[in-house]
């Protein structure tokens, strides 16, 4: 007897996890040979263990299946919901009670690394219990934190928002360009700077804005900050400076840490504001020049504005090559990207243990940051820009993006 | 013998003030047998002042101009430049000079109010010298809050811009739908909500997100905004609202002024800092519910990922329609939009006695704001949906846009 598929998101949304989710359910449809039912889990692993689930199909008959390709954010809901470490809790037999009422044979979990550390306790509990049931995770996430990936997708899309919105905030800050001023771009990134560090692309020619870019991966110092600010600013008078949301002093003090208080999420991370709106007032006081702070926020991760059509290839790619592996007798494995070698990009998809990938967090090179930890080098410009190439049409209603939503 | 054009731009960027700039500099090369040489002032009339100019032909030569059409900000650059009251102040003897000097005939200045105001005294000047070069201004502002004109060239991109990152917003605040949260917009807009109004358009359906909206126009309560979001809590459990940074109690007092120091710009503006972060604050203590405040900041005006090609044909058609009305004879004038009756939208040009508008702000009916100073009405929404039709492709190279650079 055929078993059926489900599908779940988890952690932050990004621009393309729907399009993941296109891919596994796409690719689970045309498979009616292998596979009954391909459900969705509403609300993640959480909502699945209350029942929330739905019927992928008749997204593909309506159409709507269509238009979750290009919509933002998660289309089934997402949760922060962590496995408990125990494998003997009372929840891992609630959950395969669920697989077995719904006739599960394949599990794919769309998210970053706490999503991976519920595909790794689910595979093991299985293997644990000698249960046949898949798991298999699809990466995702803006950070681009994941090890044993060369990128994660939503990565190449919050990449190109970045560097294009940088951009555009440059050319805004140029037109007083008879008076200095310096403008702070404030970019998520708790640990790992791979999209602070994206910034950069948005230089046409060396010398250009954003002078000046922090990542968490470098302690920063705030002395060395303002005497390199002041340098920049004999140069280019309307000063774009970009900065990740966690850059920290290399002694595990955040710099909005001295700002204000703290709280800390139920994964431990601890909840991080105003890197740049301390760094404005700093400078306005040591410099007394026209400063301003821009937090990109939320957009970053849920703007379709600026997809790029690689990452979203390969999004959807990622989720179809999930339904592939999992077929192929793949359980406890996340798909991985992997970068061939060569003059032009190209890339293959693997599987690898997600037990590797789970809990562990991949920076930037160190190598890669340069000019005493307050610029980024060509060896990211290489790895990073073809990974924004090509536009992805998002259809419009009104004047408006078209985006799917969950009855 | 044949007389030169010149062509500025004034006060803060939008996304198409560069697509007027192009709208005067072509429709003027296009008449070579009425003008000799057409030249953009380089920052504003401050730059004019001392001699900073630049021949606009080589730029359609070398297709460069092409380009500039979607640039967001000021290609020539801007100032904020307030001429004085007195018109016998020795500037404007001097700025005369220049224009002898320069062999100028035609003065076309494209901004908002402040910028109308430059237009106004130039033109008046002009009159009591018996001067006979024409003054036109080309309005520009994302604030739409100029009068005599059914709205501002700017203010359709803008609007498009904020409406679908509210939706995007939304989105993004919707994946955890099992918990109450509240994420607060702040919109720009001093005095006139015009662009706040427009996150309405966001809404897919009555009662969708923004499901509250706050303009300055209306005096705002905070104990009515508290009591507004635990209503509305109850039917949306992830509240999205919108708020103009420019509320304030009725009286003269900014929300953002509760919160911190303010400054005076040198039209003898207050700037502000903070409403939302100031309401994040006050919903955070007074309803203990997950909250988080974003300020579209500055890509509200600068971004090109979002022009509405009604906007963009409009800006450049009233640069064009500027250069057709000097020919005309005109001075003192400003372009307006003038919208026919109908069950489409159509619209045509105008010119208005620029003196009647500058130094006055136009801003949203009081009866187009609904439910006790909380929600955009359905008249509105048949005022601003036309302006947002349509989107622009914008050139890419290497991934990102690519756009004109003044050498």
């Amino acid at each position: 007897m055929k078993k059926n598929v489900i599908v779940g998101q988890s952690g932050g949304p990004t621009a393309v996890i729907n399009a993941s989710l296109y891919g596994v359910v796409s690719e689970a449809l045309k498979r009616s040979d292998s596979f009954d039912k391909v459900y969705g889990m509403v609300n993640g692993i959480e909502g699945f263990l209350n029942g929330h689930i739905m019927d992928m199909k008749p997204l593909e008959e309506s159409g709507e299946l269509e238009l979750v390709k290009t919509t933002p954010g998660s289309y089934l809901g997402s949760c922060r919901y962590k496995l408990p470490e125990d494998l003997n809790d009372e929840v891992y037999p609630a959950l395969f009670r669920r697989f077995e009422e719904y006739g599960i044979g394949y599990f794919f979990y769309i998210g970053g690394n706490d999503s991976m550390d519920t595909v790794s306790k689910l595979s093991r509990y299985a293997e644990g219990i000698q249960s046949d049931i898949r798991f298999i995770g699809v990466p995702k996430t803006i950070d681009n934190d994941l090890v044993l990936t060369d990128h994660t997708p939503g990565f190449g899309s919050a990449a190109k928002y970045v560097a294009s919105t940088v951009r555009e905030v440059a050319v805004d800050a140029s037109v007083y360009d008879n008076k200095k001023s310096v403008t702070i771009v404030e970019i998520m990134g708790r640990h790992a700077g791979w999209l602070t560090a994206a910034s950069v692309l948005a230089r046409k020619f060396e010398g250009d804005n954003p002078v000046l870019i922090y990542l968490p991966e470098t302690a920063f110092d705030q002395e060395t900050f303002i005497s390199q600010v002041q340098d920049a600013l004999e140069k280019v008078p309307n000063l774009v400076v970009c900065i990740s949301e966690g850059i920290n002093d290399g002694k595990g003090t955040f710099v909005c840490e001295l700002a204000s208080d703290v709280g800390v999420d139920n994964f431990g991370h601890k909840m991080l504001t105003g890197s740049g709106k301390y760094l404005e007032n700093l400078v306005k006081a040591r410099l007394g020049v026209k400063v301003r702070s821009i937090e990109l926020n939320v957009c970053q991760r849920c703007s379709s504005s600026m997809l790029s059509a690689a990452d979203h290839q390969e999004a959807i790619g990622a989720g179809a090559y999930g339904v592939q592996a999992a077929l192929a007798g793949e359980t406890g494995k996340m798909i991985s990207f992997k970068r061939i070698e060569g003059d032009t990009y190209k890339m293959e998809y693997a599987a690898e243990d997600v037990n590797q990938i789970c809990n562990q967090e991949k920076t930037v090179p160190l190598d890669w940051i340069t000019n005493n930890g307050s610029d980024i080098g060509q060896a990211f410009i290489d790895y990073a820009l073809p990974l924004v190439q090509g536009s992805v049409e998002v259809p419009e209603e009104n004047g408006l993006p078209k985006f799917a939503y969950r009855k």
